[in-house]
């Protein structure tokens, strides 16, 4: 057993509750509603589950998971391929769960990331029986230091009956005061949320629990999944381009100045590059009011651009990985992670003014996005905190190339088959080829510019064809309704968006 | 002219501005930007934008109209006829203008009801050059009273270089007092909005700006137009009754208190008779947070049943506004209007954790709503406060009757034809069959419940076929996109969306 435990567990009465993982799962029956820690990768419960899967093997043992968002350390697969999974809330990622989920076997429910929490302490979703919480250390009162995700974890923590924590000697003891664990008070008592700018710190540095509720204690050593996120390409470089070149027009306008507003940016691999593109930009003094910090964010810090992040969550590259949480320190009066409920509360959004960059799967001649449903039909991730940050952001943009599958599939198409965020959500739509400004302008207007500045050939033409004959038809939003999905429906027959020579 | 406008303009260097409809619509000229009050039928200004329309019959003059929400008087009617309308934002409700705008001859931007003036405000849209605005009177100073409705009013005078009065002689002078006049401060200076219960306030009781702004006031002594809903009938009672019902089982459970939360209802018959539904319930207690107070909310005080409502405007039919405004002074102290932004504010609503109750033009097998294009195509009024609170709600309910056009129509389809709000907004679905509570369940299980409870056969079973088969495909979320819009298409084809027998 590890000895340097013992100095993560400040509260000595706590540490006979120190036990395996195989003994803290032990605690999990068939038919609980589990909370683990996890936000994209980052600080999620890693060795008990795979004791749950383990078990599973000789025992019913089906449970409804929440976490923050996705889970790294294959825990998603693990219990999807041990048949653990029964319901899973509210974000995933992994490419197991993910078919589990689009065979009907999972049943998968993605909210809005910011209202778990909400439904779970008004009891509209069933209560949470047991959390599993990854922890940095526990204080001397008993209460829990997050590692490098807050997500769900505290309100996990403070609704669930148990308490299971991973003390996890790979994370940095240095990162205890990064956090600011605020969590609102219930109804009719609520009060505002006293966040006035993205640094403001309003809540305590740890997750504040009766340390009874405590039932194990597993010490593990295993590092948190790195980020998977693909370098910037030269399509990625045009993307942040064209948003570079908007915002210095914003700025000449008199409408932003040089620091911007607080930026988000969703996970992936295009908004980490968009962001890493403001390396190479005019604008400095900026600040992020996120849910995920990426390598983009310390790459911003490093070129003296960014002065401040407050994020969910850190997830990095191997690489980054080794740099920041090797000398945290160095970040850490930069830094601070909240709960998911309030770095994606719609009023702190909206008091603050966030621009918003999230990702689009595919986007309509109308501005309406699709972010989760291949064909309509096949989840692919989540809506995760997408919804939050576009309805109440000062300006929301989404970003995509305009082709994938080799030109096979436009991302821009005569209608979304499936709608994640309403035209009235998507000020800004951007791709490789251009940009288009949206704002104030009807439906027939956005088709002619999102056609005209993001679409590439031959798709373009298709779509001004499409828009031409709707249009005929009349309405304030032209379409053909028997052909709005018939790119879709000769990609599932034919492999290819493309009518056939 | 009338003498006893002179008590109402209590600013004695104001009383040269006093002209004539005619000459006040002077100042508007071609291809300005026109902020008028009005929401929902009341409290619009009243005489100039005719004068306006009666001068485009000999000149050039196309303006962009900007309003609170929709207009009585028919004033978006003859404005439409006489030409006049280039651009119309955010709410209209007018047959002849939504003509218009399906022709592709007026471009309408409809917005989320809280979001118009943080878009002026911040000039992401086209800055208002000249504000009407409709007033019980004028102060001491210079401030305006507004009258039944708040709306827009506040930030458009606020933001305009000039400012048109209509002082309405039938208005109540008693209506000073009831408003509350809060403005958000700009970005990043802006603070929490401090209301913590729908009774608060928070503002001033006038609109405040510098009397030199106000160019011209007329006097006009024309009512606001009444409100068009139709009585409850057995749908809409059995819709409440539903209702009622879910709100019993959510107090025996100990989700809600008999007070339940503060409620919101959209405009509109279906909302209306719902809210007068609970006259005959065991909840007592009630108050309202909401934006248009109808008929049902002065018939819920008289029954003891309701103790304060929040709005932005009162719109009731021709025998309530006589017995309401003819005595003000009895609901006065149980009533405020705020500003849209305030009554409709994603900060507010999360805080307070409204009941929202709105109406759906069509909705799908998976909770997805569309409240506003007819075949996907035609817009009917515009989204309206719908997104605003759907999204924030703690309860989002969407009503509907299950047929229209004599059972021609099914009001659940196998997917909507246009998304307003996305299945995650959507908690509770009501017909006058039955209700669904969605709250917790994946795609599939949403499915099974809204078709079991929510729709009539054989739609019924046409239903279930159609997920039958699309299952089969598979998918988080089944669907044939072939056959998603095939109702849609019948219908536009035969006039019905049943097969032919």
């Amino acid at each position: 057993m590890h000895e340097s435990y013992r100095d993560r567990i400040r509260m000595p009465s706590l540490l006979t509750r120190v036990t395996t993982a195989t003994a803290a799962a032990e605690w999990i029956r068939d038919g609980m509603t589990v909370g683990m820690s996890g936000f994209t990768r980052a600080g999620d419960a890693k060795v008990v589950p795979m004791a749950l899967a383990e078990r599973a093997r000789s025992e019913q043992l089906k449970i409804t998971l929440m976490t923050g968002a996705s889970l790294g350390s294959d825990v998603d697969k693990t219990l999807t391929e041990a048949g653990v999974l029964a319901r899973r809330i509210p974000f995933q990622a992994d490419a197991t769960l993910r078919s589990a989920i689009n065979r009907g076997e999972v049943m998968y429910i993605d909210h809005h990331l910011s209202e778990t929490v909400e439904l779970l302490r008004t009891q509209q979703i069933a209560p949470i029986d047991i959390a599993i919480i990854e922890a940095a250390a526990i204080t001397e009162t008993g209460a829990l230091i997050p590692t490098t995700s807050v997500g769900n974890s505290a309100s996990f923590a403070i609704l669930a009956d148990k308490v299971i924590v991973e003390i996890n000697l790979t994370q940095s003891p240095d990162l205890e005061g990064l956090h600011d664990i605020f969590i609102p008070k219930r109804r009719p008592l609520r009060e505002p949320i006293p966040i006035m700018t993205a640094r403001d710190r309003v809540g305590g540095h740890a997750i504040e629990i009766p340390p009874e509720k405590i039932v194990a204690i597993v010490v593990t050593e295993k590092s948190d999944s790195s980020s998977t996120i693909l370098p910037p390409d030269g399509e990625t470089a045009a993307i942040a381009g064209h948003l570079v070149e908007f915002f210095r027009h914003e700025v000449n306008a008199g409408r932003l100045t040089e620091k911007l507003l607080p930026l988000q940016a969703g996970i992936g691999t295009i908004a980490n590059a968009v962001m890493s593109g403001f390396i190479d930009s005019p604008f400095s003094g900026l600040t992020m009011y996120s849910e995920v910090l990426q390598d983009s964010t310390f790459e911003l810090f490093d070129a003296g651009k960014l002065d401040f992040a407050s994020g969910s969550s850190i997830t990095l590259s191997p690489q980054k990985s080794r740099e920041v949480f090797g000398d945290i320190g160095r970040y850490k009066d930069r830094l601070v992670l909240r709960p998911q409920e309030v770095s994606n509360h719609p009023e702190v959004i909206r008091r603050l003014g966030i621009i918003a960059l999230n990702t689009a799967l595919e986007a309509d001649i109308y501005g309406n996005v699709n972010s989760t449903h291949v064909q309509g039909t096949h989840m692919m991730n989540g809506i995760g905190g997408s919804g939050d940050f576009a309805r109440n952001a000062y300006l929301s943009i989404f970003a995509t190339k305009s082709l994938a599958k080799d030109g096979r599939i436009s991302s821009i198409v005569p209608m979304v088959s499936h709608v994640d965020h309403t035209e009235h959500d998507v000020d800004i739509l951007v791709t490789e080829i251009g940009l288009a400004d949206l704002r104030g302008l009807a439906p027939r207007e956005r088709a002619e510019v999102i056609i005209g500045n993001c679409v590439a050939e031959p798709y373009r033409q298709m779509l001004r064809d499409y828009v031409a004959e709707a249009s005929r038809r009349g309405g304030h939003t032209p379409h053909l309704l028997e052909q709005a999905f018939s790119w879709h429906t000769r990609y599932r027959l034919t492999g290819s968006m493309l009518p056939a020579a």
